[in-house]
């Protein structure tokens, strides 16, 4: 009898996320991760944090590792992964738990601090799916203190751009002698996801590191930065492009740097207003992160400059 | 005393959807409705169908609408849509009612039967934000029998595509030696939005009109069409792209056709499983819209080919 076919069922379409199918097909992130994982994990009892349908997990055991506990929060994906990890015989080596990381229990849903973890819980701009906030949370309550993780270190990479179109995917003005300003409070607070390849736009300065964090020992705290960034031409600044650089093990890398051709979009972080900028002008940016968003601000030096 | 500052105020950036932006600065958009607005609603009762922001409810009375009702479900926007209007000191002439115009009442909402219709209810697929099932009970309703309707007339226009990675997005089979195929009990049922220049693909076929309405005059029912389309090179078709074809006034067009750059991505209807094509080869497609959706089918002659 098939327990989980209930939930499954009732589940539709709409309670999953489009973006699932191109991250499975997503070959350059498949791979990495494999790779990363064959490294890493062999003989340990391993976290999956957002296990989605079970990939990663199924990857660890088929690569060595001893037993994979997969948590999801979207009970339509918790269900499918179910009969997915079962469809491919690995239902005695990974644990689907149907709940998010930090509502899991020692004894109740793991038997003990466990020896690694995997997590993809990355979105376009490193923060928004709560990787820093799941794995500080897993590391104080349901790993061991050596514990391996997977992206051992990551970082954002950012650089002022130009595109007026891309601008104006978050604000508007003037239409003809029609004045519509007052729509811009809705405009999106913080970044948003843009594939910089289907927009016109061009780079103002080259890129920069930022929120570096080590995953594996560092500390996972709230921080702000401090980032001069310089223009490497004459334009308008209309924002920032980040995307995240993973570590996944020593020698293996993933970015959804636009370079590359995985499923990921970019993250923009438009600037208040557009921006006159010229060659070889320094801008200074504060770069903050309460774990769970990253927000870029002018300091009053750049805006004097405005 | 703002009577309608609360529910402003209550409402967030969550409650409005980021297409807006775009949409608002589409000036191909904005230029065709302005000029079909002059040429067909002077002087008129207009009703504004999801009036949004009010652009177009502005428009009309500055080119000599008489009044315009427009008509926003989305309490969030109709709240701004009234601030704006307010803003731009229309507010005695441009009514905002905030709900769906199948919820409008004449007397209660408005004076009379009105002599004219704008509407922008167009998603990337015509049909997917009830333009057909909202122009229809218009007419019924809220409509004087003659009265001037803009987009007048409208249709689809489709074609073959061979995506793999459009595909992608839409259907999992195996990763390495594990099997997803499960997961497809999740593919989007129907057409969804992909912005095609974003994406490697190629035409299979020339384009094919489809689905003809006469919104001003003609009847708004549920249709099935046969079509046949012959590929134009050898290939393996993934889907089916498609876009509308507005007839806003005479002579004044609009269309989602990716040769055309409007905010509007288009619609992909994706093939059950590739099918190889040869050139030259014709294919049947069964087309059906129940006015709230539009589904591709092969025929049977055509599946056989498969």
């Amino acid at each position: 009898m098939d327990i989980d076919k209930p939930a499954a069922l009732r589940a539709t379409f709409a309670d999953v996320p489009r973006w699932h199918f191109g991250m499975l097909n997503d070959s350059v992130r498949n791979r990495q991760y494999r790779n990363a994982i064959a490294k890493k994990l062999p003989g340990l009892d391993v976290l999956d944090l957002g296990m989605g349908t079970g990939l990663l997990s199924m990857f660890a055991v088929r690569v060595g590792a001893r037993h994979v506990y997969g948590c999801e929060r979207n009970p339509a994906i918790s269900s499918i992964a179910t009969e997915i990890v079962r469809a491919n015989g690995e239902a005695s080596r990974v644990t689907v738990l149907g709940r998010s990381s930090h509502d899991l229990r020692i004894e109740q849903d793991i038997p003990k601090r466990l020896g690694g973890l995997v997590t993809e819980l990355m979105d376009c701009g490193m923060v928004g799916e709560g990787l820093l906030t799941s794995v500080s949370h897993a590391r104080r309550h349901l790993l061991q203190d050596n514990a391996r993780i997977i992206p051992e270190q990551i970082e954002i990479e950012f650089c002022l751009i130009q595109s007026e179109q891309i601008f104006n995917n978050n604000h508007v003005e003037h239409v003809d002698d029609i004045d519509l300003s007052t729509f811009n409070r809705y405009a999106t607070p913080g970044y948003f996801p843009v594939r910089l390849r289907a927009w016109p736009f061009r780079y103002l300065s080259g890129r920069k590191s930022a929120l570096r964090f080590d995953l594996e020992r560092g500390e996972i705290t709230a921080r702000e930065e401090l980032h001069e960034i310089t223009a490497t031409q004459p334009g308008i600044a209309h924002g920032i492009a980040f995307w995240f650089r993973a570590q996944l093990a020593p020698g293996i890398e993933l970015s959804n740097d636009p370079q590359e051709s995985t499923h990921w979009a970019q993250a923009i972080h438009c600037l208040e207003r557009p921006q006159q900028v010229s060659r070889g002008e320094t801008i200074e940016l504060r770069i903050a992160t309460d774990l769970s968003k990253i927000e870029f601000t002018l300091s009053d030096r750049s805006s004097k400059h405005a």
